[in-house]
């Protein structure tokens, strides 16, 4: 049976485009507090997953030895913009892990920040694989690899003792084995592993409360939340959704987006996990989405929810600025 | 009823993301040779249609008595990339009508096109409305404009004389009345009208055959038709699909993209039409499902469909060029 449509594109009096989607919200317990479309497929997380792939570093106590900061533990967990402090963060963790920017494996890309990529024009320079938006991800992998005494050499491959530790964190917070049938690879080239989104959004609960977490896993969880909590800007860039979201809840919510429509979310205060993903794999529907679900369960106030409100329902204008339409929710996620 | 899977994106062995999407294959006669989903629920063919948009330029006359070229008759039916050719043609067709791009009222943006947007950057300029991909139809309204002896000012209005113009082609092309409810606004401010996959293919089918069109507007059909096979670097831009499908097939498909999923094609060749919109508005559904249809329609050589296969079903690899997965053809464009 197909997904129901859950956001609507209008311009004009009419519909001009439809998403259509699934998605859980559950608490630590795993109790489904609200679904809508199959949320057992499992789905690729994609990037919507780093701060499970952040857990190891910092609960095997690397990130402390290796005295990363918050801010650099907040890029760990980043799909960034590629903007200078982003770019700096990442060599900054390879340095502390004694390399630099040679032993990443992720691939070099233009800065996905659109200002920030023209900065680099401008400049002259070409992106390196510090400008990917995984860069931080990737660092914090060397850093892992460096502090535990591993030759972090081929880090992005299945065998590798960090992506099995990456994917043994991925099956205690989600509950689900993952073997090589739902293996794929990732745009920075590590392992993505298919996910049911009920069991993501278990995940994001038990990383938002510390629920059923062994008591290092938990102080993994909460220092990961705090520090991004304490650094929106790293975790995405300047007007980036995920950047704007927690720059608006602050610690109530910890929102990441994953490529081809994922989008997960902690919501700590009211202790519930959330996941989405837009069947076409559209990050206008995952953001409608993810926005329309934390302005609901989320527990902001109405301030904040005002404030969230261009997320849940963003006005669509033209290169001259005249409104034409607008991105809103639909179906199960109605606003009425 | 929900409009069938016809594009897939896979990842390993799953697939990732599913597009949904209506298409339909016509002659001039209005008889329908294929179709698929709901073809008769009015879509914003936005872009899609400008060469119909650029008809009344062509058939009035006005694009002789002001001696346009090839080149800049098939820059007025282009999303350009805003490479430096396109921007010197926009400029060209302005000064031909004694004005210059502050007649422009498509408003600016940097170019559609990834390298061209890096080299204005890179020279420390910003773009003007030359640089917006619909200039070439802009300036051919102005065009249009001045050959009458009318003020250009507002032409993006619906009740100034080339817009009414311009609807009253869309209409006698498509079969289509457009009232005002079927209305919306365009990007470049200009207005679109919702019309029908089935009129929108038919209209191609006549564009492409000159069947049923009065003698002028044959001749205009077959002068852009030829001027756009002509050129076809200055529909689109280097790597686009326009430009290289029709590099590929020559006189045989003219092709246009339009924003939000719809693609439009002429096969002259055989006498057909061939409209697509993807339901969620996704660029590479409609290349996808477009691709696919001339390649079972199009007559084409099989050294042809052999060049066109990598838009049929395009590879998809990462930031380190490891492939990831595919885009292909699914449900009723299935290649089996």
């Amino acid at each position: 049976m197909a997904n129901p449509v859950v956001v609507e594109v209008t311009r004009g009096s009419r519909v001009e485009s439809a998403h259509r989607g699934a998605g859980a919200v559950v608490d630590a317990t795993g109790k489904l507090v609200f679904a809508f479309g199959d949320i057992e497929r499992p789905v690729f997380p994609r990037s919507a997953v780093k701060a499970f792939q952040a857990l190891p570093l910092v609960e095997s106590g690397a990130a402390d030895r290796l005295g990363l900061t918050d801010a650099e533990i907040a890029l760990c967990c980043a799909s960034h913009s590629g903007e200078p402090e982003h770019v700096a963060a990442a060599a900054a963790l390879l340095a502390k892990a004694g390399r630099d920017e040679s032993a990443l494996e992720c691939g070099a890309h233009w800065p996905l920040g659109e200002e920030a990529a023209r900065a680099l024009a401008r400049s002259g320079a070409s992106p390196s694989a510090l400008h990917n938006n995984c860069s931080g991800k990737h660092a914090g992998f060397v850093c892992l690899a460096c502090a535990r005494g591993v030759d972090p050499k081929g880090y992005v491959e299945p065998d590798h003792p960090v992506q099995r530790e990456v994917k043994a964190a991925l099956e205690a917070m989600t509950g689900v084995t993952l073997g090589e049938e739902s293996r794929g690879i990732d745009g920075c080239s590590i392992p993505t592993y298919a996910i049911p989104l009920s069991a993501l959004a278990l995940g994001f609960a038990r990383l938002g409360t510390g629920e059923g977490l062994a008591p290092e896993r938990r102080r993994a969880a909460q220092r990961i939340r705090a520090a991004v909590a304490a650094n929106p800007t790293m975790v995405a860039g300047a007007g980036r959704f995920d950047t704007e979201a927690m720059t608006i809840a602050g610690a109530r919510a910890f929102t990441k987006t994953g490529a081809e429509g994922v989008f997960c979310a902690a919501l700590p205060a009211v202790g519930l996990g959330v996941a989405v993903k837009a069947d076409d794999g559209a990050k206008r529907a995952a953001e409608t989405m993810i926005a329309s679900l934390i302005d609901r369960f989320g527990g902001l106030s109405t301030q904040e929810r005002a404030r969230l409100s261009r997320f849940v329902s963003p006005r669509l204008t033209n290169w001259r600025g005249i409104e034409v339409g607008f991105v809103r929710p639909s179906g199960p996620l109605s606003l009425t």
